[in-house]
Formats: C-alpha cells, sequence, structure tokens
C-alpha cells in the first residue's frame, strides 16, 4: 500500500475495501511463518562482542587490586576504591557515594525498596513503609511496577512527557497525601519514551513539598550513556539538586554496566546522600561480605576510565542508531502524516514508544503474534499491566538483526492499520 | 613453660608465682609487636591460587552455554542447566530442584528469610513471619544470628553437640511453640564445632512435629567438601529425609562455592523442594533478570564434573590440614591434658571451638589482642553476641601461613593461661 493511510474521512465502501486488503496481508504474513521478536531490550550479539575481552579478564595472574586487596578473598563490601571512582565520574556521582553491589541494579532497587517497607528510610523517626503508595510516570518500566506489586504498594499512574513526569500533578499530589512515599524516575532516555528530564524537572523533583518526610525518588539511571545521537544529552545532578533544596537524602540514584559491557554479567550501582549510603550499606553487611570483586577488576582493566566507557558506548550506537531508523523509517512510510499512530524519535535509550488508536493496543499484539512477531504485552509499560486508553506499544529494536527488524516492522504497519480499519468499522457500524 | 599445667590442686604461693612468669611471657609477647589474624574464615592464597585459571575463563570466543544459550545476555534466572547439573550432584540436590543465585549463600539465606518474614513460606494458609522465633544451634555462625538480629527475630539457643543439635530440646521447643518457625544448621563441619550431623539427628530435624506449619529448617551446607582427613564424612540427605517423614517443604538447603574456588566471586545456590523452588523463583524474578551466567560458565570449564571438585577439594586440604594440625598440637603441647582448655578437633571445614574457663574468653581475647593477635570477639559464636558462659572462642587456622599460626597459638596458650590464672587467683582471693 502506497497510498497515504487516512481514515479521517474516508467512506464506509472505501473503508471495507481496505480492510479486506489489509486482512489479505495479514494473512500472508502469518502464512510467512515469521518468528521475529521486539519484546526485551536486549543488547544484539554485535554490541556483546564488544566487550569480548572482559571474557579472559583480569587474566591469570591479576587479581591485586589498586590498594592491594587480593580481589579473590572475602571482604570490601562497597566495592573497590578504583571502581567506585570510575563508575562515579561516569555517572556524576562522587566516589565515596556509590557502592557497588553485583550484577544487577534492578536487584539493589527492590532491596532498598524491601528496606525501606521493613524498617523505613533510616531516619530517627521514620517509620517502616506500610500501606504506602508510590507515584509510576507512565508510560514506564514494568519490571519496576512488578516490585511495587510484589510489596502490595499502591501505584499512581501520571503522564509522563518529553521533558518528564507530568510536575502540577506530581506535586499537588505528594503534597497532599503523605502516604505517597516515592516516585520511580528514569531520568535520560526514558523506558519506553526516551522522555529527559529537563532541568527544571529536576530542581522541582528535588525541592517540591512533600507530605511525607522520607518521600525518596527511585533515580533509575538506567541509560545515562546510552546515546542514539550525536548530540549525547546530559541531565541535570539530582543528588546536587536534593542537596541545593535542602533535601540532600531524598533520591536514591540506581546504574550498571548492563547495557555497557554484558548484561547480566556487569557491575551495579547505589548511589546517594553520604547518609543514605551508610544506611544501605548496613542492610548489605546483614545480606553479604561482599561484591564480586573480580568481576570488577574485570572491569577496571576493560574500561579503566570514564574515557574509555564513552568510546565503547560510540561503538554501541554504530550498531544500534542505523536500527532505531530503520524502524522510524518504516513506520513513517506506512503511518507517518496520519492520525492512526504516533511514536517517539528517541535520541538515546533502547525504546521506541507507538502510540495507536485508543482500544487497539492489545488487538495489534494479537494480530502481530498470529503472525509471529512478539510485541511486548499491551499494558506492560503501565501498572497493573492495564494501560487505560489500551494504545501504548513498547519496541525494542536493538536485539534483531536488520532484515529482521524490516519484516517485523513491515508486519506491524499491517497490523496497526488493520486494527484501525477494524475500529473505524464497528464505530462505522455503532453509529 | 613445660610444666604441665594444672590449677586443680595448687598453692596460692605457685598460682601467684604463675601468674608472675605468665605476665612476663605477656609483656614479650606485647613487646614483640606481632600482627596475626586468627578471626575469620577466609581461604589462604595458595588455596586462591588453586583456582588461579578461573581469572581468564571462559576465554574470549567461549560463551555459548551447552544449549547454545549466549550467556553474555538477559534471562535463565534459575542458572545454566549444567551448573545445575554438575553443582546438584556435589551437594546432593536434584538439578531441577537447584537454583543459582549470584555469589554469596549468604545473600540466599537472608533474601529466603525475608520472604519469609513478608509473605510466609507460599502456602495458601500461610501468614507472614511476624513476632516469630528462631532455635539457634550454639556454638554458631555469627551471620546467620545477625540475619536474625536485623530482622528483629527471636534467638534461642539450644546446645550443639557432635553429632547436632540437642534434639530433646529441639522437639520439647518446636512441638510447644508455634511461634519458633525455623532452625540454622550447619549440618557439616559446624561452624565453628566441626559437629557432623548424624542420621538420627537429621531423621528427627526432617520428621519431628512441630506446632508451626511453618517451620522451617535453613540447612547451610557450607562446608560440604571441605575435608580434613582422608574419611571425607558424609551426612544424610535432608531433603530426602523431610520428604519421606512427610514434611517434604521444610528444609531449605544452602550452599556456594565460595571456599571452593573464589571467595566472593564463586557461585551460590538455593535447593528445596519443587513447590520451594518454584516460591523462592516468584520472589527472585521480581529482584532481578537472571544470575550472572558468565561466571557460571567460567565455573563449568573450570570444575566441568563432580569428579573435578573432589580432586580440587583434596587440593585444598592438602594446603590447610596441616594448619589445622599445627594449631591443635600446639594448644596440646600447652594445654592438653588440663582442665582448663578443651577443644574440638575437627574433619573438615574452617574453625576449631576452643572452650576457655567460664568467664574468662572475653579476657583471653582481650589479651590476645594486646599481644596484636586478633581473634573472633569473645561472644561472636552466639546470638546476641552474648555467650553466657564467656567461654566459646573461633579459631580460624586456614589464612594465616604456618609460621604465623605457630607464633599465633603460643601466643594463644599464653593468654588462656594467664587468664585461668588470673581467675583462680581472683576465686582464691575471693574464698
Amino acid at each position: 500500500m502506497d497510498l497515504t493511510f487516512d481514515l479521517s474521512s474516508i467512506s464506509t465502501e472505501a473503508l471495507t475495501a481496505m480492510h479486506a486488503e489489509l486482512e489479505q496481508q495479514h494473512q500472508r504474513l502469518v502464512a510467512a511463518n515469521l518468528k521475529l521478536d521486539l519484546t526485551r531490550g536486549k543488547p544484539a550479539p554485535e554490541q556483546l562482542d564488544l566487550s569480548l575481552p572482559l571474557l579472559d579478564l583480569p587474566g591469570e595472574g591479576d587479581y591485586k587490586a589498586a590498594d592491594g586487596t587480593d580481589a579473590r578473598n572475602y571482604g570490601g563490601l562497597t566495592g573497590l576504591p578504583e571502581v567506585r571512582q570510575i563508575w562515579g565520574e561516569v555517572f556524576g556521582v562522587p566516589a565515596g557515594q556509590l557502592i557497588e553491589g553485583g550484577n544487577s541494579s534492578l536487584a539493589l532497587m527492590h532491596d532498598a525498596l524491601v528496606n525501606n517497607v521493613l524498617f523505613g528510610v533510616g531516619d530517627a523517626d521514620s517509620e517502616p513503609w506500610r500501606q504506602i503508595k508510590f507515584l509510576c510516570p507512565v508510560p514506564g518500566y514494568d519490571r519496576h511496577f512488578t516490585i511495587l506489586e510484589g510489596l502490595g504498594i499502591e501505584m499512581i499512574s501520571v503522564p509522563l512527557h518529553e521533558d518528564g513526569p507530568d510536575m502540577a500533578i506530581v506535586k499537588e499530589l505528594v503534597a497532599a497525601d503523605p502516604s505517597i512515599k516515592g516516585i520511580w524516575c528514569i531520568p535520560k532516555y526514558s523506558n519506553p519514551t526516551g522522555s529527559v528530564f529537563s532541568a527544571e524537572v529536576i530542581a522541582e523533583l528535588a525541592s517540591m513539598s512533600t507530605a511525607a518526610a522520607d518521600f525518596r525518588i527511585f533515580w533509575d539511571n538506567a541509560y545515562s550513556v546510552h546515546h542514539l545521537t550525536e548530540e549525547e544529552v546530559g541531565v541535570a545532578d539530582i543528588l546536587a539538586a536534593c542537596e541545593e533544596a535542602g533535601n540532600p537524602d531524598r533520591a536514591y540514584v540506581f546504574a550498571s554496566t548492563s547495557k555497557i559491557t554484558t548484561a547480566g554479567s556487569g557491575l551495579s550501582f547505589f548511589g546517594s546522600s553520604a547518609k543514605n549510603v551508610a544506611w544501605y550499606q548496613k542492610f548489605m553487611f546483614r545480606r553479604t561480605i561482599g561484591p564480586d570483586k573480580i568481576n570488577e577488576l574485570r572491569h577496571v582493566r576493560f574500561l579503566p576510565d570514564a574515557a574509555s566507557v564513552k568510546a565503547l558506548m560510540s561503538q554501541h550506537r554504530a550498531i544500534i542508531a542505523p536500527k532505531f531508523e530503520l524502524v522510524l523509517s518504516i513506520l513513517d512510510k506506512h503511518l507517518g502524516g496520519t492520525e492512526t499512530a504516533t511514536w517517539t524519535t528517541p535520541k538515546g535509550g533502547y525504546f521506541i514508544s507507538l502510540e495507536v488508536p485508543d482500544g487497539c493496543a492489545a488487538r495489534v499484539v494479537g494480530l502481530a503474534k498470529e503472525a509471529g512477531i512478539a510485541l511486548t504485552p499491551a499494558g506492560a509499560t503501565f501498572p497493573y499491566g492495564r494501560d487505560p486508553r489500551d494504545s501504548n506499544i513498547r519496541l525494542a529494536p536493538t536485539f534483531p538483526s536488520l532484515s529482521e527488524l524490516a519484516q517485523a516492522t513491515e508486519g506491524l504497519a499491517v497490523c496497526v492499520k488493520l486494527a484501525a480499519v477494524e475500529k473505524a468499522l464497528a464505530a462505522g457500524a455503532a453509529s
């Protein structure tokens, strides 16, 4: 179909013809027996190959840290000093306020929250977080919501704009309700919208009045160096902003190397005020003797400074930026300039957020599934897996090859159109 | 002093002379400015050298698991199948009932208990573990007690004998009090006593009537292959025993490679009934995308089967058994056959448990500290750090060199004698 796909002023007859043709196209897709996957934000094998040297590092005779510590033995709860220094520079956190804590930043977020639930935030007067609520900018990251749901924490959705959460709504809510204890934030290249928090939004988050004295910002800086353009977008320093605003303990910062080196065998980090870091350390001490210092040393040898991280990330960009461009160009070819779909054009991160007509997202995902194209379940980007408008679909272009991506996105466009035409026909029949 | 050290029928004059001589010996120790450490059960550098090949494994081109999984990417929550198979055989747990979960078995214990505290044990009618109690065989492992104390769980000490906990006391307590929800067990070469649970004790633990339907045995199998003698002591299979006794979900098994390969960069394991493994997995899913599969692969390449683990452990034994023999021989030379001190002669594990006269342990540790010999704080082997008799001292002979061990144990013997003589003099003065 090269004709412009415009359902705004189309006759029922034309709509019916279009439906028949789209159904045929969809049937051909189904018959093609595809096996394509746009679901998870996984690095491609070519990206993982960039870190192949890690697989034989640190090397047989190399196990001493800079201070002489034998990295093969127990101890060192907060991580090797050089690891904290290098990655503190990368993530913009003072080395002394950064802890390395294993292979999963999600686990650090989970554990911080569990500690809050069981014991509060560590102030003398702080109570365990029982029957509390959290603000969830949407669309957002399903695993954030899963942690909250597992702990029985009520989730309140707030709109996420290009420059961050809707601060008018956020400020009103947190000022009024002391049971709202926290907010999830992915400040840069947010999952899935690619939103980048503006300096104004960050200043407001840091300074806003909260009814809860123990309010915490869970700052998941998952994509801080994951640029897709020359621009290399920066965001304001949340810890400094909180400090300046007189709320030095408000933010917990999380980050990892999962999409920098290898996924699942990287390093992860917790950063905050010195007071919060001491608090977190107390719980880490109960849980473990220390992190995997050999893996820390491996990363130090491979990425000895912030400049080497930057160089590596530009190699990642060279691999994945063309994938994003391809998906965006195919979406544009089939759906550009129509009212049927809109999507984000991220400057970094791992996702494209696609908006289809209200009530169509689940249908699109279902049609795609029939055609062998796996999409993230509709609703996954919302608390409780429920997208109130049933319109958002998260696309993850990094893992598939370019040819697979082309096939999958072409097929996706057919499914979006078919679902939109079905809706238009149903609306016509109902009117 | 070559004379037999016997305070049982000694005159006050002789005691006073002995005291003067021991004080002189102690002063010479202090002047020697030693810096020796018998505190923690850490492997010696020579032991860590046995696993040097791990430092460049799996090797640059090697990242595929047996089933083709790219170990560099996300996923695989329960661990690679070959890891579960190999270590299932080592630890005597069916591969399908064993999860690999990172670098710290202590963390797995902690998390299991946190899950119990927050959500119960996973049965339809199970309640969160609030205001509960735990049985703690003593002397025991301080980090076990730290987890309980942190969670506000009341600890009840029960005596640990050579063949396991005092089961008459255990059975009476668990039958009577439904708030007693669990017991810590280190079934083989227990920390610090070297106790080995007998088949009878294990059968009783598995079958005993508990007032709490959700009673759990936390089975920390930390030293299962850590033999110090040819005997290679075995213990009964707790999961099978629980199954046979009609309590299939009673035991959580924990183990790690921390003292097999490298400490802090090894693998750790949770094993239990299929039902409990599914339960644990649910919480792991909330917390993480998966374990470090590259580290799993590294271990698979280095230790491809249970036989290779056995061979490695005999090399460990060759290094550390002489250290235990040295400490035991020096203790025997100075304190053997007296009533002043007794100690364990472990067939495996990492510790010797020393009993000094009641009320003397803290004094011995203090005297040793003055002499530059660091000992585990008196009381550490008891809940809340309080040894009611103040008599137990944990010795960790693995890390120091033989010459350091000789110096430290000679010095320790002086401190034990001096504390005992001080006590005898004080008793004489009081009578």
